[in-house]
């Protein structure tokens, strides 16, 4: 299965990833997951929001058990984020029936739509439409970077937009979803442990800091006589890096950008966003605070003008202890239970169905990278525990 | 004069000018010198590198007097650096001939092509190829941001790209270049002075550097386990600020490229670029040793990769002593002789032929901006300090 899936999208020069959301790469990966569906015998379906589903069993009899992730990727990232959790849906049905396991629920493997939002800039727009959690008129407002709008993206793959929008039938079928993941820190690595149970994904959220100064020439404007906005952004940046790290949380500028952006001109304004994530909230308003704090104070004094705007927020989602709690008495009690800063289609989900994460160790803890990797060893392991979750919940 | 200019190129948002060079801005610009010229009853030539010429006189004689500056901008450039020159030529002339001045040389007004490189990233090309600073080998190879190439521009815009080259024959017959320019700085506005002469261009660079970190998801990955060149690049703004601070120069951060930006990536490269200028060559020396070694030192700390390029670099330039001692005695030795970190046309000219400047007051010093800025009266009095010093070198 790897064989065949890993050249998809894949970039020749940075060997990243590039599986973007109603791309050609994207439409690739998708025929991928279709022909596996078939070569097993399982039904083919393709959902209203362009999710795709491999049915054993009769999708209409309710009280499913879903695995299964998703196909799509960051630029030019890995090959295990999204893809491990579709491959081992698929390896951990072939080991079921190799047990000869017989089945008591209806079984599905997913790949949910446009994860990472690398496209139009908004993550989990599939399972986001199915649950509600984004609307039709809102998907309708998405565009990319060119200005093609989903739908017309959508039209442009050969699916019909006119038919997004929530699917409460659907979910209403389902007893619970577990989806399998690399882990993206090093928690497994540093603990010792091939695979863990997740047990929430820590509140996060993305803030715009536009720094406002005055453009100027570099060459002939005294440094008094500057309102240079560069230099609030990399006080900023630094302070941000330090109340991170004083509260134990994580605060990330990764993105900019510059006007007019020119080698001898003083910036009239840098924009740079910041992504904050915390195990809890009340570390995270502590952090971001204190980022917002310093920000404002580095201002006034260089004289540049600040606006802070929360483009977006997730609270908290703890996965349903149930669900849980069960996985780990299925698995022997021997696996960890670990947050993850990273948000997933089954965070979208839990919300409407019972959810549940496995993780498996990433030796490195990189991910959204070209050298995002984890041992065949660590993968295999994590095919038999999905195996034995799925026989456990769709099996008694 | 100025309300046919003022329009032209100007973006309706910012307000400021995006005249670039071999676009249909350039060309409007470049209409309207040539409308003013043969209003003026003066003999208008377009030289092998698409500079304009207006002459009064045998542009064979020899000996001639040449005045002007360029109308192309930066982007979001001001209403004068540039067109404050050229239009003070025209005025110059009609000031003279109101006079009834008689001309003993031959007197030209020039605009000199894409003296600001906001197109192809590289300043004064009209005059640099005229003065064979620039090969035409190698002005064919810039290209601008979309990729097109300055020949294909030329093409496009309906001048001959083969012609360009240097051109000594016509440098051969120019006996004085007289530039006058708004000042972009605060120097006359604290002195007191409405118009002063240039005594040289600090010598000034371009560095590049690019800081190499480890892509990752901002999301999961622990602040000890990061790589990230965003905290190397600020703290490297800050150091740049803190060297020129210390040495009496000028040091910015203005441009910025970074990968992949994305909000919850950790960049794996910031590419920043480090403009410095400094009334010596030992004071910029130190400053950007200071700041490479700051910049060293924490990429050491971060884990992060550097590597230093020296993209451009322009030694002093001193104007010529005897005809800025001229023009000193001219204008009754009433004016301040003050130094400058910006680069023009006349400080590559002077390489080839006597040259000199006139700067007109900058009430806030602020420029390449939509704010730029020069009082009426501080305008008229440029113009007759010009008139004063043509009549003096072309009419004795």
């Amino acid at each position: 299965m790897w064989a065949e899936l890993r050249p998809l999208g894949r970039h020749p020069d940075s060997g990243g990833y590039r599986r973007y959301a109603w791309t050609g790469a994207d439409a690739d990966c998708r025929a991928w997951f279709q022909a596996q569906a078939e070569a097993r015998g399982l039904t083919y379906e393709l959902d209203r929001n362009g999710n795709q589903w491999a049915w054993l069993g009769d999708p209409g009899a309710g009280d499913a058990v879903v695995t299964g992730s998703h196909l799509d990727s960051v630029p030019d990232g890995g090959a295990f984020d999204g893809p491990l959790g579709v491959v081992s849906s698929f390896a951990a049905l072939d080991e079921l029936r190799h047990r000869g396991a017989e089945f008591s629920r209806p079984l599905a493997i997913t790949n949910f739509g446009d994860e990472e939002g690398a496209r139009f800039g908004l993550a989990c727009v599939g399972s986001r439409l199915t649950s509600g959690a984004l609307t039709r008129e809102q998907a309708h407002e998405l565009r990319d970077t060119e200005g093609v709008s989903l739908p017309q993206a959508m039209e442009a793959a050969g699916y019909d937009p006119h038919l997004i929008g929530p699917d409460p039938e659907r979910l209403a079928g389902i007893g619970a979803f577990v989806e399998l993941h690399v882990e993206q820190g090093r928690a497994l690595d540093l603990s010792g442990d091939t695979v863990g149970i997740a047990s929430a994904i820590w509140p996060h959220g993305r803030w715009r800091f536009d720094f406002h100064g005055e453009a100027n020439h570099a060459g002939t404007t005294r440094l008094v006589d500057r309102r240079d906005p560069m230099l609030t952004y990399a006080q900023t940046v630094l302070a941000a890096r330090e109340e991170a790290r004083l509260a134990g949380a994580l605060a990330t500028f990764g993105k900019i950008a510059v006007e007019p952006n020119g080698v001898n001109a003083i910036p009239s304004l840098v924009r740079g966003w910041l992504d904050s994530r915390a195990a809890d909230q009340d570390s995270l308003d502590a952090v971001v605070t204190g980022i917002e704090k310093a920000a404002r104070e580095h201002a006034e004094r260089d004289g540049v003008d600040l606006q802070i705007v929360r483009e977006s927020f997730t609270p908290v989602i703890e996965f349903e202890h149930a669900l849980r709690d069960e996985m780990n008495r299925i698995l022997g009690g021997r696996v960890p239970v670990l947050g993850t800063g990273a948000g997933h289609d089954a965070g979208i989900l839990s919300g409407s169905i019972p959810t549940a994460m496995l993780f498996v160790r990433n030796p490195t803890g990189v991910s959204h990278s070209p050298a995002e990797f984890a041992e065949e060893d660590d993968c295999l392991a994590g095919v038999l525990a999905l195996a034995d979750v799925l026989e456990g919940l769709a099996c008694r």
